[in-house]
């Protein structure tokens, strides 16, 4: 099993977590409707912090909640207490293993908050302390790089927003749909491979989307940064409007993820204006025929729903970034420097 | 008045926000006091992101409170109504005028929630918009790149947090040193000005921080993309060490931000193993020798209180991307793509 296999095996492992949510999630429901949070606070690193970020816009479009992405060493390094009373505190870590994380879930039950794991690993250190775990049930993962841990966790907090609000018969649909969605988007892998070959030599690079997609635009940089060693930057295309547009050039290609949705007409306009007024190269994950062809692009399926759009768009991403690795000439299953579990304090 | 006029200029910019602040804040005292918020968002883009980062560790340390950092698409795009019942609301904006930091503020107002506005034009519609304004008084800013009214933002922050909690008569003296400081740390240019002219072919650089100084490698990062148009990547040394420390080796330099505080021992670990085990070329800003002698440095002021670090320590990384801006030639005074009000929705 190496990160190929992991990365084709999401569609089984989505639906593993799928089968198990009604069982799993019955307990947290139940105490959610006891005590409905005021705000909630998500502590994560690395791949899943991008997944706490979808939570972020997932939590306050479809639950009306706020989300705090919690600062961690303001508890481990400076010894704040910040006030968590009445918020639900989410904890997510493939390992469980993060110290750093583990304080934050500690300090809030500390303070009689509502505290859950999102975790790989339902013995882990992060789940013994939270008042409820979620398994995401991704299965062991082998390579260094997270992938079906990083869909399973998002798939979790989509899950989690529907036990504070339930789904309309719309959005339980959505949910059946997604392994075939994910089998569907895992076909543009020929294509990934023979874009990546191409793009062998490219050493930077500005990876953009916007609003549910600007996590997938930081989880696909982190995929090029620790596996393909490319200089990735990523940016919600708002904030890269505001400073960072003056690095476009036709040496730094941009990557963005833009699916249908309300913030694809901006992303178009943008993606547009780098092709046509600073050369850049154009690599658009998309659905919309129209994004992808301003320049190159990869396709997803069609109907993907964009509250669960991130789930799926993360595929391709993955799939090139794994390609590129091999491209040039790096080895995907053992990414230098890496370690598995990273003990931050 | 160039960038450079407004770079020295900063001294003069915090003293004057200084001397206004005990009119300024009364009211937002009186305020708070009447009613303790529950928890924080900040609404912010770009550089005053950076200085919203700043608040949300600043609030949760010394003011126990959690603080979310506002993804405004949520409301502008999607539509959401984010529960802020309860909740201090921030918008930063050097402008007052980037649509989506407004809309957050309509929102809250809307919800009944105390609205404060940080902006250098107290007559901008954020300003309109809010319960209380505080004018930064950076004076006006003419280079597109932000440089005084990101420290007078931070500060505003700090003050903030003061009108919250009253400072300790040792904090008031720190506040009242804050100008001295920041004076001696414009010291260091001539040093700047020789370490940019040896790095000028450099086109990547990671840019490290921790805890309080996290913001500060983030918003050196924009300056160097912004002006210099380096591809920097900006990241919390622990959050780096969670992946993206594949990227280490000698072709992309490590720039990174570690003042005396609960997080230079670990910082120190770190930046010595990039050295020794990846051959990382380093510029480390520390009033510390041991962490600047890992290999390059440039020199904070002693005594610099780690809850005013930030304010302080932006100015040697602004003379940096200043001068190697030069020495790329480069017109530091007018970027290119940067505008300086960015309407994004």
């Amino acid at each position: 099993m190496g990160l190929r296999d992991e990365i084709l095996e999401q569609p089984a492992a989505v639906q593993r977590l799928l089968d198990s949510a009604p069982t799993a999630f019955a307990p947290i429901s139940a105490a959610l409707r006891a005590r409905r949070p005021r705000f909630a606070v998500i502590a994560a690193r690395g791949t899943s912090d991008n997944a706490g970020i979808y939570a972020q816009y997932l939590l306050a479009i479809r639950n009306g909640l706020i989300v705090a992405l919690a600062a961690p060493s303001t508890i481990t390094l400076y010894g704040a207490h910040p006030d968590m009373t009445g918020a639900l505190v989410v904890g997510i870590s493939q390992s469980g293993r993060s110290p750093d994380i583990i304080a934050v879930i500690e300090e809030a039950r500390r303070q009689g908050a509502l505290t859950i794991a999102l975790t790989n690993d339902p013995d882990s250190p992060l789940a013994e302390m939270a008042d409820h775990v979620v398994d995401v049930r991704a299965g062991p993962e082998r390579a260094t790089a997270a992938t079906k841990t990083y869909t399973t966790e998002l798939l979790a907090a989509a899950l989690l927003s529907s036990a504070l609000d339930p789904p309309s018969p719309g959005e339980t649909a959505d949910l059946a749909r997604l392994p075939d969605l994910l089998s569907a988007a895992l076909t543009v892998e020929p294509h990934a491979r023979e874009l990546a070959a191409a793009h062998a030599q490219r050493h930077r690079a500005v990876v953009l989307g916007r609003g549910y997609s600007y996590p997938s635009a930081r989880e696909w940089a982190l995929k090029l940064q620790e596996l393909a060693l490319v200089a990735a930057m990523p940016y919600s295309a708002a904030d890269f409007e505001h400073g960072p547009l003056a690095l476009a050039e036709p040496d730094i290609p941009v990557l963005a993820v833009a699916p249908s949705g309300p913030e694809l007409e901006a992303q178009v306009a943008l993606l547009t204006q780098l092709k046509q007024d600073h050369g850049a190269r154009l690599l658009v994950i998309s659905d919309s025929p129209a994004a992808r062809e301003i320049d190159g692009g990869l396709a997803l399926p069609d109907g993907i729903p964009p509250w669960l759009a991130p789930i799926v768009e993360i595929l391709p991403a993955q799939l090139y970034a794994y390609h590129l690795t091999v491209a040039r000439g790096l080895d995907p299953d053992h990414p230098r420097s890496i370690k598995k579990v990273t003990e931050t304090r």
